[in-house]
């Protein structure tokens, strides 16, 4: 019996299965510190017991990322340890609030598979939901991975595309925010006087800073995730690969233009939901990280007075400031929503194109 | 309206202005772990829960340093991040210990203002103090750093340069250290028997070795104070300044420095003040830093018989040993603490010259 | 006096002396995430407290070789800072779980010496004890490591080698795991089905992914064991050695081809003891690690139901992918187990050589 897991290929996939549970992981302050030293992000509610308490939380909350990561990395042995390239995310949810002492799991179901034509691999569709350890769920997301076939003659599943919405209705945001004291959110204390009512649809923010990414940066986070995934660790073998370079996880890329956000969207504390992000080109050490965010819509929530929800596109770059924004090369705004836009689109220093909803005080 | 912070010019401060504030930051266990694996201090207070509840705190106090580079760190938005250089410290105390799960923000004052002749830059002083969320005070310190103008043609105020102290006086000295225990200090466990009776002034102390900077582990330390000063994260924008490389913040040479001073300093247990420091030289990542410390002066506390001070001088140089004590080249000593000795005159390895009190058992 | 200590030599050394006790150090969830960080095993008992406490722990362990590599590196000032090589360990027993708040502290006792012929160096024998703050033991090992005597001409003790076992005895294996209940021990969480009947003495088992070794981490890693050996940390210095290179502490090797193992090991939650291990080459940054281990033996424990123990031999490579399992070239197997076999028998690409008991659910 052999002892060694090899990951599912695409073969191994079939519609409804349900995969996953392993391994458990508690987060702590320790994690909640080094994911700081990582990317440095300030927003106030995460970094600030004090803070959070003030306004209504019971304590600081873990970053929406973390969770994400944490929930991400459980999935990988699973789903995506023959993984050629990670392709979307969407209806991505943030459910209930994670503090430190709780502890995270995942599963999976598999909810589509689309074999490509060259019949050496394809793409799996999955809807992972994280959990505490007493069942409360926490998070859930779809993302859509490329995977090997372990024998390309093997015979594939019929095509079954799953339908996914552009983005999550706002009526489905907030489940992970309690109701926040708004006399109680000091805002010289965030570090910005801005709120929902100050931003405008089609504003567009640079974010100004720019950070280098080194190859123990990179490996440390993605391995307190217990994200196993090899492209991410092992050079020797990188080395034949078509980059000859560790990949870096895109959910790196997406931690840093987070925390980077935080000049210019320092109220907008909270991840609500992700309606879609799109890897469009990989980033290898040595490059320095860049972002800018569009207003791409905003909207109250049902019920709540508290805090409103900003529709936002955040971009990150490599080696490219962004006071003009890059975005795509020479294409109209209709395609821009549009899923069939291919990466040829981008401008090349592109990294990411993340669509996100952050809840904000009103 | 813009939401992007560019940070204040020279132009934009006005003496007697406060400034700050944001972001608080809790500072926890995950804090002290992470500041270990990054300096690797062994100074048994802030090592051992156990140690330091058996002579009298009620924990493990977080390390003076750290306290130091986060309330610096939150001043870096507002004060530092259009700097041309950081030139000083001076009139630094703690003020109270802090433990881990306090959180820790910082407000600025406006004491001092100078427009260089060239008019491009200025030089600004600000009076900054730590406090916690119930408004104890834990650190005040000025510091003193060149400031570029956003419009060289802009008026810039009068010259106003505050009066420093050339050292905390010793009545000054000792808030942050509770009532020591001394029959329960062990110095076995401590790791020396060396007490304030046993250090003479004059007295000079190789530490021996050396420490190797990656620019992952300046990256991790710097974000993890939230220091968001782009100098030290931006290898793309370095490339087009003087150095040509990212600068290391100068609080992890005095980080280093205090940790590798462990050897010959091992019951120095508290910084309770910094006189002075000035960042000689700057760092790069690949150098290796040493340091050496000479005794400039010992002093009793005023009502306390468990500790006494020593003022300590702390060098540390880059890729040059310290066996024979590099500090000046050809210089008298009666120029030694003088403010206007320019950076000519160091031995070119040193990094830094720190001259601060550290508190010893008797 | 001088302050600084430069450490024993080998003529420092007596039979039967008892040495350390210095410094103490507390380990909390800060220093589990970040050694999470650097390595990233998946073990359920030690990452996730419900799995822990579901099963009879009173809390998530931390990490065996977590403590005794903070066990070790409290010696390292004592014992080997002017060490040529650690040379093997022996009879190593993990006597009590070790939990976050917990302080070790650790003390050796010389119980062997023995002169290099060439006189410059001599082998240094000491069994290491750690344990917490009420004194309760939780780690004991052998080591010998080669020592530089301060003066050749100094006069060297008597040879005396003690006598070593091969491996621990089962009898004396399982102090450090609570009755595990097997009922709540949920073999979909921990990630894989294998249990201690599903192991065959012989089985070999490639554990498949390797991961690039950075400068960063492994000084953050030994920094964060406060171990002070500076051929670790030190590049200037390096630069003059043989090697040209700081060479990885070997403990880093081990905890990387612990984590490696979890594919394969799941449920081998608990390094009970350490026979023995040899460090056969040493390790660099920038070289990919890669492990595979073999089932060197089995044992039920007496009186014990719940849990057994495999006796594994766990091999570390660096660039060299284990499919094949390589260890030795053109060796009997006779020889195995001998203690003289020379490192020339070895495969070039192995690293590490390790036989160790661990507990799996029955």
């Amino acid at each position: 019996m052999i002892k060694t897991s090899t990951g599912n290929f695409f073969e191994d996939f079939r519609l409804g299965q349900t995969i996953g549970r392993a391994t458990p992981r508690t987060i702590t302050r320790g994690d909640v510190a080094l994911y700081c030293g990582l990317f440095g992000a300030r927003f106030a509610v995460q970094s600030s017991s004090a803070f959070a308490t003030a306004i209504g939380y019971r304590d600081a909350p873990v970053d929406d990322l973390l969770v994400f990561h944490v929930v991400f990395g459980k999935t990988v042995p699973d789903i995506s340890l023959n993984a050629v390239a990670n392709l979307g995310y969407a209806a991505c949810r943030f459910l209930a609030p994670v503090f430190t002492g709780d502890t995270l799991s995942a599963t999976s179901e598999v909810i589509g598979l689309k074999e490509n034509s060259n019949r050496k691999t394809g793409i799996v569709y999955v809807r992972t939901r994280g959990a505490k350890q007493d069942g409360t769920p926490v998070l859930e997301y779809v993302r859509w991975v490329m995977v090997r076939k372990r024998d390309e003659t093997a015979p594939a599943p019929a095509d079954d595309v799953p339908p996914l919405p552009a983005a999550v209705e706002p009526d489905r945001l907030g489940a992970a925010c309690p109701p926040i004291d708004g006399a109680a959110y000091d805002f010289a204390l965030a570090g910005s006087p801005h709120r929902f009512d100050d931003y405008q649809i089609g504003e567009k923010i640079d974010h100004v800073d720019g950070v280098t990414v080194e190859e123990a940066e990179h490996q440390i986070a993605t391995r307190l995730y217990q994200n196993t995934a090899r492209i991410h660790f092992d050079q020797f073998a990188a080395e034949q690969s078509r980059f000859g370079r560790r990949l870096i996880y895109g959910g790196h890329v997406i931690s840093l233009a987070r925390a980077l956000s935080f000049n210019g969207l320092a109220n907008a504390f909270h991840i609500a939901a992700i309606n879609g992000g799109r890897h469009v080109a990989p980033l290898f050490a040595g490059a320095t990280v860049y972002a800018w965010s569009e207003v791409l819509g905003k909207s109250e929530l049902p019920g709540r007075g508290d805090v409103g929800a900003l529709r936002l596109r955040t971009v990150a770059t490599k080696d490219r400031p962004c006071a003009d924004f890059p975005l795509k090369l020479a294409v109209g705004p209709t395609e821009r929503r549009t899923r069939v836009t291919s990466e040829q689109d981008y401008d090349p220093a592109v990294l990411l194109d993340l669509d996100y909803w952050a809840l904000i005080p009103r």
